[in-house]
């Protein structure tokens, strides 16, 4: 069966100058359990004529379009204005809006700012705005369906369940949902885990395939018809192949896959963190019930620190500098040793810009474990700006980390 | 003088199936630099035909058009072969491309993953990319011009002010830019700050005002032709006005105001976390030059570690538990200590979504300040999910710590 394509218009002049959309993510899982695809988004800022267009285009190629936003009782609130030329329909007072507003604000009469919320476009279902005063219009016509939706999250978010699920279902007919699934890797490089993988994807030509790279990362993202279990066995086809690089699938983040594994094994961990400055301690505990495997992290940014609360010889300081992998060995025994845990990572770099020399240049980082029975040191030279160089720091060692819990 | 329109294309199947597009605020920050607003932004997935026709669609409309992603090594970066479709023109090999990529690889031949990533669209312009495999490419033609640039914004984003701003200007002609200012707040709540400050900007009715909320923030974007200096009269006017709550301007993070107070005062200081698990630590780290500033941090998630490192006294730990104001308090006076810096902080509550109760509810948050001469203590409740709770304590430590550093 083919996928059915839906297309998302979000109006607002803020979308286009300065603010993020936050709404996608949220549209696609809704619509994904539908059986649409999201195929286009257009964002576009509150005129008239450009509201149209994007509707007007929308239109013409996907048979589910929702226009989110421009619903409100101000002068740039314009989509249902948009919505009526476009279909060539008149704007008309709902009585029924008008009655579910007096009942929801308590009113025995509207105020005139309220007058706008009762023009529907002519022949649309409205839907029942329990956080606002915008209600949702459905029209359809012609094996078509626009949705208007008001701004704010709350507003519409609620009207999947309580009426978008059923109308969509039963105009459209109930369909084999899209699955997808999304195996998260790390320590491989973008080219060289599409090589690997290239094999497994080529068995099910059917399915879609997204290959997202971040800084020590890389995601494969499978996502089709699932009837005959083919994106479940992709995935597994990938999975395999791709060993013990994937460490999780989902939403799951490497800190999240550690903390599983140290649950698991009934183990602790702690830090001690320089360049990265308490980044991989951040990524750890923003996991809830971190606390259970988590004691804590030093971040020690200057020697005497690094000294005092990790016990670094202040010999090892002269002789190797900060950045040196005894130190980074010291860290990391130093930081087991000083909140009592079963495991221990460490962190010492050049994050840039500034502090980089001949021998120690920016990116250069210094990387130690400690365990039961166990000690290893790392060090990797990353490329980028300062952000990119402690986030690709952190990813290494939280990945590294996970590797050798047991 | 009409402000000159732009559009930006961005490709990427992920931007409607789950990632959010965090870039429109960094294209329009750039282009209304350059005298430019954005008209349209349009996201699609990795389709040949779909990426040619919301490229077909925006050249039509606007002079100016932007497409960023796609322009990878892998099978579903086509955003090269969309434009040179479009335009009606072939793919060519770019020796100087090969060369740039030669030369940042430390490379005597490119390996045939690279191949990709020397074709260009006949006659395009290419814009090396500091940061990565994917040269830019300027197309102009018939008074318009189509920008490639690569997905990743450090890949991109550096692209502006080593060519795209005079490639631009040079085109189009300087214009009259629009001037924006955005003036950053912390501490007040958004219909607060808004309140505040409309007699400020009532006064000055021909600029645009765009306020955004963030956890504990409030920034207001005043933008508009400053030819008589009305925006930056107008931002004078709000800061006049809001006071203290401003605590900088543009791009400068809360981290960054505390920092630059640090340098200018000749302070250092040093924290104590537990339930935001290191992550003001690792704001304060991400600015460049920290380590002046900045001696560490003790994470301390477990009641041990509390004592071990900041030597919070076990009576006080049993008697009023690890979230109390007795605790923050020993805890920064501990850090201070341990650290030997002139200020530290404190933080310590309950970030959930576990471990609330009714005496110590979610986004219950004890802090400490200690200095020279000086001890503070705050309880606030934040509202919201776990990392909303993080990251609004974070940000008004921070805040708070800005204004007693003296």
């Amino acid at each position: 069966m083919k996928t059915r394509k839906a297309e998302i218009v979000c109006t607002g002049s803020e979308l286009l100058s300065g603010k993020i959309n936050l709404y996608m993510p949220l549209f696609h899982a809704h619509l994904s359990r539908l059986g649409f695809e999201i195929a286009r988004e257009q964002s576009c800022g509150d005129s008239l004529a450009s509201i149209k267009d994007c509707l007007a285009g929308a239109m013409a190629r996907s048979r589910l379009v929702i226009a989110c936003g421009g619903l409100g009782p101000t002068f740039d609130d314009l989509t249902r204005q948009a919505a009526a030329r476009l279909l060539d329909r008149r704007l008309v007072h709902s009585e029924a809006c008008a009655q579910i507003l007096r009942h929801n604000y308590g009113l025995a009469e509207l105020p005139p700012n309220f007058s706008n919320q009762c023009l529907i476009v002519e022949g649309a279902k409205q839907l029942e705005n329990a956080n606002g005063t915008a209600c949702g219009q459905v029209l359809t016509g012609k094996g078509r369906m626009l949705v208007l939706l008001p701004g704010p999250r709350r507003e519409w978010e609620p009207m999947f369940a309580s009426f978008l699920d059923r109308e969509i279902t039963e105009f459209f007919g109930s369909a084999v949902p899209v699955t997808q699934i999304k195996l998260r890797t790390a320590g491989l490089k973008e080219p060289e885990a599409e090589k690997l993988a290239k094999p497994a994807m080529s068995r099910f030509p059917s399915l879609r395939y997204t290959i997202l790279a971040g800084p020590g990362t890389v995601d494969f993202i499978i996502s089709g018809d699932d009837k005959r279990g083919l994106v479940t066995r992709a995935a597994a086809a990938c999975r395999k192949i791709l060993g013990p690089s994937v460490y999780g699938q989902g939403e799951l983040t490497l800190a999240g896959a550690l903390g599983e594994k140290l649950k698991l094994a009934g183990r602790t961990v702690s830090g001690a963190e320089s360049c990265t400055g308490g980044l991989v301690s951040q990524l750890i505990t923003e996991n809830a019930g971190s606390s259970d495997y988590f004691n804590g992290c030093a971040v020690t940014y200057s020697n005497a620190a690094k000294s005092a609360l990790l016990g670094v010889k202040r010999s090892t300081l002269e002789k190797f500098g900060a950045v040196s992998a005894e130190c980074a060995a010291e860290m990391a025994a130093g930081a087991r040793k000083a909140f009592g845990s079963d495991y221990a990572y460490s962190v010492t770099g050049v994050a840039g810009p500034g502090g980089g020399t001949e021998a120690k240049p920016v990116g250069l980082v210094y990387f130690g474990l400690a365990g039961p029975g166990m000690k290893k040191i790392y060090s990797r030279k990353f490329r980028g700006e300062r952000a990119n160089i402690r986030t690709s720091a952190s990813n290494f060692i939280l990945d590294e980390l996970r590797k050798v819990i047991k």
